[in-house]
């Protein structure tokens, strides 16, 4: 392949991997231009700039992260059963990522930085989160949750479960971080169902 | 008070303001010398390195974590209580800070970097977590949790729920975090309470 015929899909795939190492913030053309085999002016004429280069690579990450996470949960069935795929899902995402998953790396980055990116981030993160939300719901909705259920609050433990996870295993280096994550994720769905139960219980 | 005549606790609380924002790795002496109004020569004669400024940022940030969060807690009864008062705390240690808590921003940072400063941060965060088992040992102790409780599980489920507020918090601005963080505490006092009521009905 010629410099330059590079996609990019190729492109943003390369500066994804990139980014979940150095951080958005760490991005540069220069490196990324070396690690895609092409010249940083083909590069910079793709892009034209750095914000624009951050926002590209989070559209990918984000499109990648359907393809990856969401979409395979949804063949599952609704309740219980999807909420376990996505988080699977979601525990393969941050396994394969060479730094971890490029959200997480570059919230931390961007939470002080207003604009274009830390926008853009807050959406694809808001987006998810209210997915989570959505799952829950479902789950109320086929009996497999109490139907009074926070279910934001469900996603926020989830969430926050997930965010747990990514610590241990990246800075902490902890061997059963999986362990704690499956064991975390069994006590709240126990806790969302035995609240179904009791529920019904009383209701007898 | 003449240029150079800052104590290195004055410089470091300075440096660990500005690593909340710009991340450990984004602290470089010729603005903190100017955010310190020191000379940046003086400033380095201190610390010589910038890894050995980021391990003095860390130290100090440390005795300030168990200034204003753990040893308030100990006054408190064993148990609920104690575990109570030391989410509040971390909770105030977190608000207050410009840019967030600073050893989440550099676990970031620092996650795919080793060397000292890992190592130090990795130390730090263990020695927290362990303390937060320590505390769910002790609940059990007084009978507030269930004797046969996983300590080290409730210890990361309770540090994932703080990571969520601070994510949900800096990078979402979600005005809820706070009462969000606060009803997942309560759902997992609750949770290990509950067991040993459970565990206390099933032997009588």
């Amino acid at each position: 392949m010629e410099k330059g015929d590079k996609t990019r899909a190729d492109i943003e795939m390369i500066a994804m991997e990139m980014a979940s190492v150095v951080g958005l913030e760490g991005l540069s053309f220069g490196e990324l231009a070396a690690e895609a085999d092409m010249s940083k002016s083909g590069l910079f004429a793709h892009y034209r700039s750095k914000e624009k280069l951050q926002l590209a690579v989070l559209e990918h990450a984000r499109e990648r992260f359907h393809i990856e996470v969401i979409s395979p949960a949804l063949t599952k069935k609704r309740g219980i059963p999807r909420i376990r795929a996505l988080v699977a899902n979601w525990v393969k995402w941050e396994d394969g990522a060479a730094g971890g998953c490029v959200f997480l790396a570059a919230s931390i980055d961007f939470d002080d930085r207003p604009g274009m990116t830390r926008d853009y981030l807050w959406k694809t993160q808001q987006e998810w989160i209210d997915f989570l939300a959505r799952s829950s719901r479902l789950a109320a909705e086929v009996g497999d949750f109490n139907f009074n259920a926070d279910h934001e609050q469900f996603a926020y433990e989830l969430f926050s479960l997930m965010l747990g996870y990514a610590h241990y295993k990246r800075l902490l280096g902890d061997k059963k971080a999986g362990q704690r994550q499956k064991a975390a994720l069994e006590r709240l769905l126990t806790q969302y169902s035995r609240e179904t139960k009791e529920k019904d219980n009383a209701s007898q």
